[in-house]
């Protein structure tokens, strides 16, 4: 199977919706990898089952604000800059790339390195959503190091770092992509097949493309946002699913501060009652509550989407009046080990809140 | 020659002077020196001209806040690590570790880490005195490349920059020294004998140490002050020196912001005169006047030393209340051509005024 430059709108659609507010903008996803694509090829999309257990993956993923990516554009060949640089200091060239998360973008990003070099990219990650941070993935917390981690501009300006620890990495890593102007592209986790085998989702590439498709198709007629829940019930990771709310927005705080979108969000029902859904974020949907109520909180996902066309909407597009409708889904369980969410869990982001399980609040 | 653990506080004292406000604070300099040499013996110390052409040097400086660098002390380890990453990027060994700046720390620390490694120190560095950003350096206005180079603090974590221009260099490393805890070591410019040879600044080394034998030689007897200036005036760089001003402390404004420690501080002057000298700093004393009038000016030195024993008062040593002497002095040619005046003179650090030479101004 190959990513096409027909799927890409699904793809980021679907990615977007997984994202949960973050993992950048679909629309510069589509635009760079609809170039790459053009320009170099389709690439294949693999199995992690297909990558020999001592062949070597590299990742890649947007790192910013959206505006100035928006601004500027993505410099692609920064992209090829951090994972040659990488390649080098491991010493073993890259058997394919391997996707970190599911976002507008950074669903896209490998997609497009993919064809530039010439290689497959990997149908997987590392959360099945997308997370603020760069140690909170199931790579890291099933063991894999985070650095050496390369992250570099379209200025070619590039910065290896070891760290030892994921937190540590993601703090000096963090600055930098501050200092490098907020749009810059990160190579880390450097893992073998065994590796991936051992710690990536599967499968999340296609189920990103299929939750698009779904909402594409259920425009045509139907209900968009019922096609969606249906395709997301046969999923093996995201079946348990709900409206969590729907609503307009009244009140909206958001600010850009130490390299993230961070914020907080109030719905006002829809339905002539005086019921109030509030969710806060950090890039991705944090924690909502309704009437003051969990309804749903990380890692499970919490996606705004348009009321009627069901688009999913990033934090950084969310606007004062809007109409929406929010989404609580499920995660892998494999997100939901302890270990797993002393990382991303409640605790991951200084909430006080012990995680429950969508299942047992809606 | 060696450096021995006798001719420190002469090298430190000297060095704080030649820091001029910076360059980092002689004790912890005169600790890490000392322990290196009773550890692992005294450094040669060599001339650039007996380094071969193709020999290769690294430069090695701690990069951060004193407060911080006081509580934690320093770590030579983390020195070593940077300047080996270094080395194996570039692939080839040290012959010898050169200064980069004079300062009652960046003074030694090559010095220890030469000491350390059983390797020559040279004497020289690339200013004749200390200078707060990384591109503010002979080695940078003569055309040696800021980068590769590499920061790494206690932990061992470490970090190697590429980067296009060295204030490019300078931003990324001053966000990463922040982010690593404000307390790390620093190692650039790597060069050859012969690239030196062609931009560095002969004979600091020894020139800080005497400065500092002068100062304490005069406190036996005779006036230190004095002692400082009949030595200043024997020497090819300093020799036109001045007690610009001696006054009390009677306002100080300083506040650590972007990992420099940046402010103002106004004297009166103790002959019952409403005469007042005013100068302003970032980490280095930058400006100074009296009675509005400029009297000195970077790139040439301005330094605040103790009214009776001489004793160099770096920036974080200001108190209000002090009684002080500040004195001026001019430094080689080569720091006031007009691609270092670019650098390093008023302009590169946003002030509006054109450089003239003390010796017009006093």
């Amino acid at each position: 199977m190959k990513i096409t430059v027909d799927s890409l709108d699904n793809l980021t659609r679907g990615a977007a919706f997984l994202g949960t507010g973050g993992g950048g903008d679909p629309y510069i996803g589509g635009v760079v990898a609809r170039h790459a694509i053009e320009e170099y090829g389709a690439p294949e999309v693999i199995d992690v089952e297909n990558v020999p257990d001592e062949a070597w993956l590299y990742i890649i993923a947007g790192m910013g604000a959206p505006t100035v990516m928006i601004e500027k554009g993505l410099s692609i060949e920064a992209a090829s800059l951090a994972v040659e640089k990488l390649e080098r200091h491991i010493g073993h060239k890259a058997y394919a790339i391997l996707p970190v998360e599911m976002g507008g973008l950074n669903s896209t990003v490998p997609v497009a390195l993919a064809a530039m070099r010439g290689l497959p990219v990997v149908n997987a990650d590392g959360m099945g959503r997308a997370f603020p941070e760069i140690q909170m993935v199931t790579y890291h917390v099933y063991g894999v190091s985070t650095t050496p981690m390369v992250i570099a501009n379209e200025h070619m300006d590039f910065c290896l770092i070891e760290a030892g620890s994921g937190k540590r990495a993601e703090d000096m890593g963090r600055a930098l992509a501050i200092q490098m102007g907020l749009n810059v592209m990160l190579s880390a986790y450097p893992m073998t097949g065994a590796e991936a085998k051992r710690t990536a989702i599967r499968g999340t590439l296609t189920l990103a493309q299929e939750i698009g498709r779904a909402i594409a198709e259920g425009r045509r007629g139907g209900d968009p946002t019922e096609a969606l829940l249906a395709y997301l019930r046969t999923t093996p990771y995201y079946k348990t699913c709900a409206v969590l709310f729907e609503g307009k927005i009244i009140d909206l705080q958001r600010e850009t501060t130490r390299g993230f979108s961070i914020g907080h969000c109030t719905l006002a029902a829809l339905d002539g009652s005086s019921s109030r859904m509030d969710f806060t974020f950090q890039n991705e949907n944090l924690i909502a509550r309704v009437d003051g109520a969990v309804k749903a909180m990380v890692p499970d996902l919490i996606c705004v989407i348009d009321q009627e066309t069901a688009e999913p909407i990033t934090t950084e597009a969310l606007r004062y009046g809007q109409r929406v409708k929010v989404i609580g889904a499920s995660v892998p369980p494999v997100m939901r080990t302890p270990e797993a969410l002393e990382v991303f869990g409640p605790k991951g982001f200084g909430l006080d809140e012990t995680f429950r399980p969508i299942e047992e609040l809606i």
